[in-house]
């Protein structure tokens, strides 16, 4: 017989759940948070023992290396519950292997599987009651790992936190979405870190945004900072562009994270008999494609919205709108991908994760 | 007459210093720090009233957006005290506008000028004790501001802290640095965030650092991410090439830091009579100088050593020493700069800037 070893997991509960003062039909993303936290620490060369706890205020010196040289690595990921009442996680193995690339390239300690994933179950158990049923609602997950040594050497840390918290979202339709094509500001270099969920990369794009926002756009494409020739990727989504009945996406590479839910729309895509060409994407081929209206579509893919259809994009002084259309791939992909998340379909991809 | 507007300052002062307990004669680098702080906050779109106060721990939200997206800034500066006892900084001004040039890159509010020298000499004065007088021995001083509002979302923060932490310093003698010139890792993209002092380009070297000092280098020199044939410079130094008797660095770009030690050794060498080239200086240039014998030279300028000599460099799979030799232009322009910064020699340059 088999023995399964279990992580020994500290588990403080709290003593009064905050769920009743949650108003679950007015959630602003991210800024309501569960009764509890994961909460591991690395130290003497290895991780400890984790916890989950109250959640609580982090207590930190000012010195902690995470505040002065970004030594910081993110995950995002989801919770449905199914009409059952069941509750799913969407491939996580996928953001484990994530989260411990982008530690590697910011020279920090692998986080053990068996850590993450017991963490994980039993943090989702304790705050289930946060995780509603219903169209759209879901537990947004963060696991994050910060560096924490008191001394502002700029060097590795020694010390560093590996946390959980869940936050509850629901669908969220924030208008029609338009995006500037960058032609200046870049979001990462080759040979830099721009593959690794790494935090360096979010806080870099948020003054080039505010830019294109003031221009009328939501959010930038950013393309490769040696030409700007090529697009890449969104702030937190990849980009598709359906030329024709094509879908095009651009390779992943050390300046692209590997999006979880691109590889689904890919997979999806293509047992829908769709041709998907993972190659390098032209601004000028896409620009061409809009004018002589073979451009049918463009929507990027993340776990926040799954897929976010885009409603027209501008490059330099130029301004271009999709047209709409019936039968979008956006529409048919993300009700392929949503009903194996929501357990409403067969998991012929074998992506779901049951929490029990 | 003229009233002077002082800033109001709230000041609660430590119980007890912990001054006895610290071996002035063995600090490690940024790892002791004085017995007050100083804090101001910034929330209903404006900076509180600034805050000097005990040395203590950080309270924050787990969900505060310094952890999640590297929303943060940071100068470095010193102050030294002189043979009368008389303390000094160097340049202020020049950390005072590029933490705000900083700011701006990375979407955070600029902080008020008589907030920043008001805080810094009332922190200072409280904390004299620790800036002791003697060769080498100053007082580090870490600005440093973070995005504290509590929510995961993935734009600007609404709050923020700026912070002044302090910290005593010996001169600091690692053996003899010898540099790896990158030629598949970057620092930073063409319109990204380099030329900032944001704590997201700190991290995001230190593992590929590591893998160089794996092949006995301590630090790494940057090249351009486009084609790595032009050098830029170091992780927390800018660079000089000595080729004959020119001085060679690369121009400041949105790549590179503008340091305040780069700009004063150009001026004190361009006073001594050396020659000075501001251009992009080529890998292979410095590869045939240092073939033919005319490379003399190279060093790293900073405010944590002012100027740190480096014995060779490896490029790909070649090494090279650098000669020993009589009357470097690094002792030279050193030896200038540090009677300026503790009162040894006349200010011609008007760099001091008194604390009293
Ligand atoms: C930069 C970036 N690109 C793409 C994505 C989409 O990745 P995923 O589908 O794994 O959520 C994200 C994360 O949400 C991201 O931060
Ligand atoms: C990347 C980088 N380059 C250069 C320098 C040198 O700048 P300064 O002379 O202002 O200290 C620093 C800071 O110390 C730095 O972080």
């Amino acid at each position: 017989m088999k023995t399964e070893e279990v992580t020994p997991i500290k588990v403080e509960k709290t003593a009064g759940s905050r769920i009743g003062e949650v108003d679950f039909s007015k959630l602003t993303f991210g800024s309501v948070f569960t009764d509890h936290m994961f909460v591991c620490d690395f130290k003497d060369g290895k991780w400890q023992t984790p916890e989950i706890k109250p959640y609580q205020p982090l207590v930190l010196d000012p010195s902690a290396r995470v505040f002065h040289y970004g030594q910081a690595v993110f995950e995002g990921m989801k919770a449905y519950r199914d009409e059952q009442g069941q509750v799913w996680l969407f491939r996580p193995e996928e953001n484990f292997l994530r989260i411990n690339k982008s530690c590697e390239r910011m020279a920090m300690p692998a986080f053990p599987e068996d850590y993450f994933f017991d963490g994980l179950r039993t943090l989702l158990k304790l705050d289930e009651q946060w995780i509603r049923g219903g169209e759209g609602n879901s537990l947004y997950i963060r696991p994050f790992a910060i560096a924490t040594e008191p001394s502002v050497m700029a060097s590795p840390s020694s010390e560093y936190k590996f946390i959980i918290i869940c936050s509850p979202a629901q669908s969220y339709y924030g208008g029609e979405v338009r995006v500037k094509i960058a032609d200046h500001y870049s979001r990462a270099a080759s040979g830099g870190i721009g593959s690794a969920k790494a935090a360096a990369n979010y806080g870099a794009q948020f003054y080039p945004t505010s830019l294109a926002q003031q221009e009328g756009y939501q959010q930038v494409i950013w393309t490769d900072a040696n030409t700007h020739e090529y697009l890449e990727e969104a702030g937190t989504m990849n980009v598709f562009f359906r030329v024709g009945n094509t879908l095009l996406t651009a390779p992943t590479s050390d300046r692209i994270l590997d999006g979880v839910t691109r590889k689904s729309v890919i997979a999806v895509a293509q047992s829908r008999g769709i041709n998907v060409e993972v190659r390098p994407v032209k601004v000028s081929e896409i620009i061409a494609a809009a004018k002589d209206g073979s451009l049918k579509e463009i929507f990027g893919s993340g776990t926040a919205a799954v897929i976010n259809p885009i409603a027209g994009f501008g490059y330099k002084e130029e301004k271009f709108e999709l047209p709409q259309i019936d039968n979008s791939y956006a529409s048919l992909i993300k009700k392929v991908i949503i009903d194996i998340q929501y357990n409403r379909a067969e998991d012929l991809f074998g992506w779901r994760y049951k929490i029990d």
